[in-house]
């Protein structure tokens, strides 16, 4: 939870000359996000998200977050949308800081996962792997493979403060994800960070994703790999095969997986493992003092990773193949 | 900024069983306030806040709160009022915490005072003195002279951390102030922490008071005293007479003041810039390690409390007597 850049009122309008919404009814700092702040905008028009990006956030990157919420939403993806200024731009600077207003969305997002939220994930999931196709700027994603052995690196010699063994345990699986990372399977657009709290829920339905800000090129199926990580183990870190199987088939219903795809599932969910793994040691050893966010456990990736080093195949994760 | 209680979809969708408020539309941790956690709820209805009452309230005190809001509500204040549930009921239980609804008010607070601020502020607290009268409760100051000397006792070890010499200048202060605390001035119910983050504003105009949280049985002037503190001295500390002078003209416009609160008006800056100095002494000593609040400064206050000391009388504050 989180708000780092405070708005004053002047400020904010100043910057909201520049747009067409009507006077300010309420401003309100959301504690929700890690990244950057937020703040939910209520004028006499609408509500809106206004979004200040702090030092996490490249802002090279910011036109390829933005520009892809405008292709999902005009491609059938409910998500939020840029809202322009008066000339057209998406992005301005506020309290120096780039800022951008979005649109906002209706829905919670479900802090206990059933299973029936891990069923409607599946296919929007699907559809908005879909809809990213035709989108015209490209990013890699700066956190896959290639990003592991420089954040291994960081937090080696103090990693075992956190669990002993745990650099070399993470040593080895490095060496064996780097050398088995598959070269060549389906690709394009993914969230790349679609946890729990950016996903929103009305009445069990799945209202929209949000939070695009580490979307970039990758596997299809890695994002699926993330998703059964963030939505398939209890808070107890035992695998659900059951919200599992439902997720993927919900997924393969609109977007079938080839048997390379299938094949891949297990090592794609070692590495995302790995990779919310690695970051949330960094964090864990790098939070400053006084921190507003507290930082995440990152060995409650330990224990999904281990589990998926067993795993013998993608049947373990409740698929009929 | 703060939310200190997460509350699960679950919970909150079986709590609005027992309200008559439509369908829950989004649900978001609102980064305000440093007492309780509060989501702004937006239902199919309107929109709300709903409040958890975290330790620092007493639950014995939530009558007089939310009461009070209904009181002055009823009365011609703009403020939030609770929202009972379909057995007419104040206050109900969420996630183990004392939890209540209440209306949602618009604007915005100040967050770099102007003099049209101040002069706005006066009438509408002086209006909410007057409308106080009649409201059946009673709480007497908790945080008033009586309780300074335990409150210094527990911080004067440590005060000589925060400023050499700390200790000595507030055991003689609060010597003075217990000597000279006035005996009888006009009293009733005062709103005992309005700072800007609790007026809101639209437009210039003031549209309304939040958090009732240390409201209380005490001496007007004194509220107009803590009010002193809060909005008339500039961020380097500096007292700014013309704030000062509209607001306190624009109070007495509305409720006069008598000749005995224009003299105790020196006196009871000094007391207000005591308790607040204080209260974030101790928090400051006291605060948890990684906790999400950042403690404020107790020597802001400090700087207020000299300023005081050096007030010949109250034509110091700008008044024409």
């Amino acid at each position: 939870m989180a708000v780092y850049t405070e708005v004053f009122d002047e400020d904010l309008t100043d910057f909201l000359r520049h747009y067409d919404l009507g006077d300010v009814v309420s401003f309100k700092g959301i504690a929700e996000g890690v990244e950057n702040s937020n703040y939910l905008l209520q004028t006499t028009r609408d509500s809106y998200i206004l979004t200040l990006y702090e030092k996490r956030v490249e802002p090279a990157d910011l036109p390829f977050f933005l520009g892809l919420m405008r292709h999902l939403s005009e491609h059938g993806i409910t998500c939020p949308t840029p809202v322009a200024d008066r000339n057209g731009q998406d992005l301005r600077q506020l309290c120096g800081r780039p800022a951008a207003i979005i649109s906002y969305l209706e829905g919670l997002w479900p802090k206990r996962i059933q299973p029936f939220h891990c069923a409607a994930l599946g296919g929007p999931l699907a559809e908005m792997h879909l809809a990213g196709e035709g989108f015209a700027l490209q990013r890699p994603n700066s956190l896959s493979v290639a990003a592991w052995r420089p954040l291994l690196e960081a937090s080696a010699a103090d990693a075992d403060q956190v669990c002993r063994g745990l650099a070399s345990e993470l040593t080895a699986e490095l060496d064996f994800l780097e050398a088995q990372w598959p070269q060549a399977l389906p690709a394009g657009i993914v969230h790349a960070d679609l946890f729990p709290d950016n996903v929103f829920f009305r009445n069990k339905a799945l209202t929209g994703f949000i939070d695009f800000y580490f979307a970039c090129n990758d596997y299809f199926a890695y994002d699926l790999a993330i998703c059964l990580n963030a939505w398939c183990f209890e808070p107890d870190a035992s695998f659900n095969i059951t919200k599992a199987r439902l997720l993927l088939n919900a997924y393969r219903a609109v977007r079938p997986l080839s048997a390379d795809e299938l094949a891949a599932l297990p090592l794609l969910a070692r590495g995302s493992a790995m990779r919310f793994l690695l970051t949330r040691l960094y964090d864990w050893l790098n939070h400053p003092e006084g921190a507003l966010v507290r930082p995440k456990d990152p060995l409650e990736y330990q224990k999904k990773l281990r589990f998926h080093q067993a795993v013998r195949g993608p049947a373990d994760y409740g698929l009929d193949l």
